[in-house]
């Protein structure tokens, strides 16, 4: 029963629950190699246009795609060599030697293990970011007509689980828009900052290749558009923790997110509910469920990433010129990070573009419990009469009277002397319309949608 | 590029250096499929025993192994169900049906996803345990001569990462083999209290079985041979969590192992070495490197395994009956720990196995810097005389003095009139005899071997 | 404005909301130096008896207590010793020369500053765990009743935030009793396992001792009553790591329990609640506010506590004979772990001996929906009938339409002719109650109470 | 022995270790209390300006201290109230009430628990950013003098721990400044996107202040100088997340820089040392000792941090309009990041102001094994002549004969036909002249330096 080769090795069965495909084809064992070849021709071309090597092994590189190596053989062998890119440059000049055994004596050339470790990494993740910026996008344009659409639709606030002042949708998926606007920001400067060559050779000095190390670097990092760094950033992993606690961070309000939308759909609540559909959320013994499946996968991606994300961080204590353990536990920390959040953002889009709203419901839960829920509008009306302190106190006393006797807000205030002295019956009424007690709520959507245009 | 299929989704380039393929093939994705069709056959069989469905059933599932599912097709439904469950079960239930329309009617009887899903994992748990106890005390056997043979060979003490007194390499070796010793003794506490049956249906009643539950929860049981609980334990997560933080000590306890060696491997030091082999240890550049691969396995391991004990810790707070996003998040955190421990222990038998010690080097190091580190043993020597204070300060200053001149501690205690009043030159080299100031050392490994002797 | 004393640089504001008096004071500077001073003079007392040094000085030390040390000045002198048993034994060295100069040469005589700060630590473990292992009792004793009180209070099981079958409050109780019960093993064998002295001397050989070390060692082990490990662990920190994650899965349980009551306590649902109390659980501005605090100080706990353990993981990776860095992190992540765990505990003691039930909101919510959530008795009465396939897809479909339909399942079930074919209206109703669908509920708070009464 | 305050009730004996009093002090009780206070007059004033409420209470706030409240009352207080702004208002509201019943019923007005909570929190994180970006200024201002003075002092460059071709000191420490500069960078955008004011009231709406609300706040911002946001935001976290990211990418930078300097300063390698002090590193027990303290306290932040930027990442999931348990866990996990990372921050800076180098250790290090670390420059100068396979080929049989054998590099080579064939002695001593294999090592220094002088 053991496996016999390392592609039957790791269970994938969990993969299109929690990524993508498209995440998961940029992180796959050949989307890692398509990236380090397209470093080792663009290092060869490089090397060609400054004379370091002789013409044709860029040309010699190029032909060569990821089918053509045995990458079961390449995994095998790094067991051995202790990362990938020693068997990879082996096999690949192995390649180069069937078209030229001359041309292949320059493989690689001048160029260390992590050089192309550590470069394709960053094209993957390039890829990777632009995916997870297209999908935001997606969600935040899906977001301005929803917010538009619920800018009155009422609902209660919600605090520490318990019923507060009235919000309205609007409102509340304006917070979400407003998040994700942020993470669209840090994208872009994370993608600045940390998407850029790693070359250095051997301990971070180009020295084999002398005095053309710095043209060759400048040359490979026009092929490959990525930016120069100032310096070669071996054990200096500041940018792929930011990339990764920026990923975290998606996770996070993504996370929350699903943490409201399950809230709100549960039986007793039943205000939103996630997109239905054929063979959706379904119990293996119970007809009658319909899960929050899509929130099931934004918590759970949620509540893995800050593991991993710790884990980067730990990792950043790396040794001298090449560190020991820490470059290692990136290899599939990074990758994870990825594939979970591009799931994550991929639910979140689905749940986000067909989320069923129940506006009756909403409307219906600002009466649970007799309007309880707007004793502090009460207690505002009366504030102005007999400051806020009385009147907090009297509407402590009158809130918990009401709830004991199980009678409604409207009535504990009517039947109160301290509450008639001061405000009419159309006072009361007036404080407890929920409509008139939605404070800057409009203001707030105008700002995020306005930030949205200005995009 | 999109992979046309879940099992291309995943990159597992990188198994064959983290995980073994044992290990990798238990927590595969047919790996967890067997182990879902065991319950289910077990399932089937208790509920036949005791007349709650027709004979015959559990024959039929008997038949179907992992590779007549379409694993592919269960992964990708899965993405609706929310869990593999329901595609399973799907799937099995079809190719029972093939046997008999009539005996597919009673496939997962009564059963809930979670229930299968955990009874497999528990199943692959209990294999994967197997799998580590083996290997821990393959190494324990190996260590038993490695510290015999190394009772006498000295080397520096080193705390703070400086040199202290002597310890020998025995007494070194006996610190790994007592905390293994540990750990051996954790995992069969773990195994006793954690590897038992999931089985409570939808809510945890087994209330579609009527009276039969605890009769068929008990036939199970013995089928697979998992003690009972007491009552199943969907949101309970506390035994999972215990299996994940065992793993993560062990993790960490290599991660020890792998920072000494890595430690003694240093070229400015090379007392000790990982086992060399052809092709291991190389660099795609520098021709005399000599990495320490097994090392850095074994100090990834333990820098990745912390995050995922901490997700597995954060997972616990499910709700009610089954819980939303904790659950979820298990799936494959706790696989990810295994396969991870798994590499680490296999690389940490592989290190232990063919270590190559350099006696000569370690015995020489007790000599560098004059044998400052032996100030300790001469502070006491003359504390016997003058007292704690005054000698730790008088050394203190001859230290010091001698590291500056870059003397011998020998000649700089010579030098000291105030050591001179105090001790004769025969004093003088008694105290800087390492050999003699070993202390307790012996016993210390005799108390370890001792304790493995008994087993 | 900067603090004058170390005293004043901590922000201890929120220690009461988090911790407990007991606790803190357990991990307080004091509390550390009074264990301190016991681990000096256990040492001194040994290592009279064994002839070592001159009697009176354990009698010199046990004059001092942690109120005759300058601790703050030892705080700040930990500075440039890097760690505070330099500056504590150069403190109480100092007190005891008062006494007698030529006693105080044998202050700390031996011993190494890791010695007294791994024991004392342990002996603060020990009282920590103490603290722990009663309050766990006393919740365990209080559930007792409350499950055989509440063994047929109905209410919905909820599974993914959604209503399913019933279950009653006994059995999710029994559940939390069920997990305390595992805790509380697993308590007796980490003090076991881990409540042991550390003395090992510099490097863990007890060199400086001579002949005499393991007497000395077992003395100090008997006096202070702590057993003997086989060898010094300066290095080998399993121990204490066991310790904290075994805080952090208690932890993790409470914050599970604190989920379900505060899901319970929604304004929307309202079954249970925090017990009320003058001041509790108030708002700043809404007068009807009665927030759960209690589960928030839980949930909190559940939050913070992976972290912790994370990072005592991590610091697993301990150099040679003493760490560098690794050590030093642990001396505040385990008392914190401590303090969080026995606020959560003691949060939870106050919720379980007060929690307000309300049976009739229970009973009410199996109802909700009309009765959508019995859907599973259904089907399995129809599945004898028609089997379980047919059944469970006839259900799913009446299901579907009743809730879009608005109408309750009875009421679906009665129009549907596929349901009437196979079950009488008796039957239908049979099906739908809920007191006759609690499976083996009964039998699972038998298993748990019978374990709790053996203890 | 049970503290009798909660002031008693913290362990404050580590915080000179391991914070600075300045940072502890913005941290501190009195600290947040003070910047509470800020909040609430800066309310005040914004209400009167906007005649919400009467003139005088932004006056009468302003002449309360944070020494005038009771803090111990108000930690005590805050167990019931479950968060410590309820007993806060309610103590300022009694010291108002001292000067004027009347204005003491305006004092927090409009405002809920989270937004003085929040905004102080924020206001201390404004100063607590001020200290760490003042003081990695001085860090950067010291690193470019000693990089000028160190580019020609060589030593082994390191990968793997294992000796490589040389590097210059002063290209190590430019790759500390370079990811220095850029968490630089972090700070100032993470300053800008995230110290901003939070004010929404009870669930984000501010509609207790009806249509004042949006100037309200307007002019709060101004008060306390804090930009605005778009909207309140109460459950979306990743500002405080981003916040705790970025210190914890720099505790991993400066965990990263000590690890460097404690391997640097092995008693084998003594290349560098942390600056010697009175006290400073001394064992209790072994009088030659002199520990890397400052070191120790950079690893240990480094360890701990991580899980703290994980705490805050789980903590993201907070629910609807305010969350249970995910904001309480933040309220000592932010803090303490701010604390760690101030005291890593500071013993850098005391480190890299003092470190002692010994040039010449580093530049004997070059020769270690026969300048065996030279083999790359070699491999290189043949593969000029007979290609890159070739060479590296050759040059492992070499150097693994060399190493066996005991003999040098340049003896090995000497002997070694293949080499004679391609290399005159002169050309293999060229080739082993360090001096002239530094590559773009000068360029790179370059680089960062100037980047240093654009600021």
């Amino acid at each position: 029963m053991i496996p016999s080769s390392p592609s039957q090795m790791r269970d994938w069965m969990y993969d299109p629950l929690f990524t993508t495909p498209e995440m998961a084809e940029v992180f796959s064992g050949p989307g890692l190699v398509r990236q380090m070849l397209r470093f080792e021709w663009a290092l060869a071309l490089a090397l060609e246009r400054n004379q370091v090597i002789p013409e044709g092994v860029a040309a010699a590189v190029h032909t060569i795609a990821e089918v053509d190596l045995d990458l079961e053989k390449i995994a095998r062998k790094a067991v051995d060599a202790g990362n990938l890119a020693i068997p990879f440059v082996s096999s690949l000049t192995s390649r180069v030697a069937e078209q030229s055994a001359s041309l292949a004596e320059y493989v690689h050339y001048g160029a260390t293990s992590q050089d192309v470790l550590d470069t394709a990494m960053v094209l993957q993740a390039r890829e990777g970011l632009t995916f997870l910026q297209h999908d935001l996008g997606e969600i935040c344009n899906t977001l301005v007509p929803l917010i538009s659409n619920h800018r009155s639709t009422m609902l209660p606030g919600r605090t520490w689980l318990q019923q507060g002042p009235p919000v309205t949708l609007g409102l509340k998926l304006a917070g979400w828009l407003d998040a994700l606007q942020r993470h669209r920001d840090r994208l872009q400067e994370v993608r600045a900052r940390c998407i850029v060559l790693q070359f250095g050779g051997a301990v971070g000095t180009l020295a084999a290749l002398g005095d053309s190390g710095p043209a060759v670097s400048r040359d490979i990092a026009r092929i490959i558009e990525l930016p120069e760094p100032s310096m070669p950033w071996h054990t200096h992993r500041d940018r792929v923790v930011e990339l990764a606690s920026t990923l975290g961070m998606i996770a996070g309000t993504l996370g929350k997110i699903a943490r409201d939308v399950s809230l709100l759909m549960q039986t007793e609540i039943r205000e939103a509910f996630e997109p239905a559909g054929e063979g959706r959320g379904g119990s293996s013994t119970m007809p009658h469920k319909r899960n929050p499946v899509l929130c099931s996968i934004m918590l759970a991606a949620a509540m893995r990433a800050p593991g991993l994300v710790a884990t980067m961080l730990s990792s950043m204590v790396q040794e001298h010129e090449r560190g020991l353990g820490g470059w290692q536990a990136e290899w599939e920390s990074l990758p994870e990070l990825f594939r979970l959040t591009a799931g994550s953002v991929h639910s979140a889009r689905q749940l986000i573009s067909d989320i069923v709203i129940d506006a009756d419901m909403m409307r219906g839960h600002l009466d649970t419990n007799g309007k309880i829920a707007l004793s502090e509008a009460v207690s505002f009306a009366l504030a102005a009469k007999v400051g806020k302190r009385n009147a907090h106190s009297l509407l402590e006393q009158i809130t918990h009277t009401a709830m004991e006797r199980k009678v409604s807000l409207r009535e504990a205030l009517i039947d109160s002397p301290g509450i008639r002295e001061q405000l009419s019956i159309e006072e009361v009424d007036e404080a407890l319309d929920a409509q008139k007690y939605l404070g800057s709520s409009e203001i707030y959507i105008a700002n995020v949608l306005a930030k949205e245009e200005q995009g």
